[in-house]
């Protein structure tokens, strides 16, 4: 049941395995006549030539390798729909491996596919940014990080900003009149969830916002996060107005949870999210949610890393986020203050 | 920029790539000397030792290749998350290529993964199940078509019980006094697609259920596809009182689109979705739909792919799905009428 590998052919043949290697790339160094022969063998035993095997020669393999860090984040696919959209229009194609947001299984992830010799690396959403200097820094193969970055000269980084994306949407509730604002926050130890809540945080500081330690509610980016945290700011004394959210899922989850309570959105409550994934549209009411270009991430990812690999300068990337305004927002009234 | 091969090596060293392959194993027929003399070489390069070169003598590499038909697919992630627990539990690496839902890129997606010396093949939602025969039986490598099947001897299969999942969705419509059920179908050339669309039409003779060819609407299993399908039965003379969808995407779009328009889901009409993805339990209104088990899916596929690389029969295996009944569907009265 395994596979022929250049070995068994040798092994069968009675020569090398450099010999068969040679043979069967038609090097002039062998006969025609062994050529012909183990050419013939090899196709007897079923062997298929391995695109590896062919790129011990060539030194690279037109592929590159995604880390992924969770399958189930709709975020994750659709940057790495905008990462499959560019490895094809460049010759390249992609092989994934995931991380499920663990550090260590994203260093094995990453080892996974450096040792199946990929041209270069690029990892959505990375917990071990740090540690890849090591893994990497040997044979310099390019590393791209998406929304994150890492000071080595095989490093890049392609993000969106962060800050900016919280700013918009908190002046966009205060400008809806809301300055009780809750904030349920991301994932710890992701670079996006710290981000988020500090900008969250300074823009509460400069507008003069009430801020309440109760008004911030952890969270993993879940939709089930959604649902803890509006149960939790149901049961304080000082409600907020508005919540932002750390992403859509959570948004989404929290809409829900008030749907069941009788809790309407957006006039008892407001709510934003971040990412603007498919699904938010499509959202009862639909999402007000800072929008990032996922796709545009994906794909910048993947031509950097071309441009990398073919030698270029590449610079880091900032891409720029946007507000979507839609239906879960609204001024602040008067039944703001009865939910 | 490029990695350093054992080619690379053995030019350095002036010996052949089968000496530096063997002294880096610290196989005996090399000497000590000239073994510590090439592991620091090749230390020096930055020699990065390579899964596959290795694999080339085990004939085994502990990794499976996952074909994924769409990435941005929430029942593709489930089925993806189940399968990685089973990888890990059993010992095995996975690598994942994407299909973007095209038979060929299907294959060039299967060839890819197996030039890198993969173990097996797992293809989540296949379109080209036909065309694995040539690719595979030349080396026999396992294959595990999910919620597909192909007659090989190394073809296996893991699926749900689509006619099953359909029967139970329509008798509770049914019982609920609906007999006006229109289809939303699922992509063209997927056999899920096919078997939901026959069971629809087979549990509709039998039960004597309303048919016209108007209440069968096309769609891809998007969420745009339950926009598009809204309007076209919102535009027919003879509407239905329920709507049974290829998937929950297509529901939740259905649903969405209902809203806007001012029909109430579930009094003015019912809805029923197909795969209970984790969204749909946060929909508004939560949405009935047949659960598929989608990470038992991806797990049993896994397993069956280890246990078929061990030598064992392995069967075809059929899951159940069931019912999952929550707020998009009630019984059907005079308001139904009134849409």
């Amino acid at each position: 049941m395994t596979s022929i590998s250049i070995v068994d052919i040798a092994r069968a043949a009675g020569v090398s395995p450099s010999t068969v290697s040679r043979a069967l790339r038609d090097h002039p160094r062998i006969s025609r006549q062994k050529r012909t022969a183990i050419h013939a063998l090899a196709q007897q035993m079923g062997y298929q030539p391995s695109q590896i095997a062919r790129s011990l020669v060539t030194g690279r393999t037109k592929t590159l390798g995604i880390v992924i860090s969770d399958v189930t984040d709709p975020f994750v696919a659709e940057v790495m729909k905008g990462a499959e959209q560019a490895g094809r229009e460049a010759g390249y194609s992609l092989l994934f491996a995931t991380s499920r947001r663990d550090p260590d299984q994203e260093l094995l992830a990453a080892r996974l596919l450096l040792g199946r010799e990929v041209d270069g690396i690029i990892v959505i959403s990375s917990r071990a940014a740090g540690h890849y200097t090591d893994l990497l820094s040997s044979n310099g193969t390019p590393l791209i990080l998406v929304n994150h970055e890492l000071n080595d000269r095989h490093a890049h980084s392609v993000r969106t900003d962060n800050r900016d994306g919280i700013e918009q949407a908190i002046a966009h509730l205060r400008e809806l009149g809301h300055s009780r604002i809750a904030f349920v926050a991301g994932p710890e130890g992701g670079r996006s969830s710290r981000e988020r809540l500090e900008a969250f945080q300074e823009a509460g500081s400069a507008l003069g916002l009430l801020q309440f330690p109760e008004w911030v509610i952890a969270g993993r980016g879940l939709l089930e996060d959604g649902l803890t945290a509006f149960s939790m700011l149901a049961g304080l004394e000082q409600r907020p107005t508005a919540v932002m959210c750390y992403n859509d899922l959570t948004a989404i989850g929290l809409m829900a949870a008030a749907g069941e309570a009788g809790v309407r959105v957006p006039q008892d409550i407001s709510v934003v999210g971040y990412d603007n994934i498919p699904i938010s549209a499509f959202a009862m009411p639909a999402l007000t949610t800072v929008d990032q270009p996922k796709e545009a991430l994906g794909r910048t990812a993947v031509e950097n890393c071309v441009r990398a690999l073919s030698g270029e300068e590449v610079p880091d990337v900032i891409l720029p986020g946007a507000l979507v305004i839609r239906n879960s927002t609204s001024r602040c009234g008067p039944s703001n203050r009865g939910w």
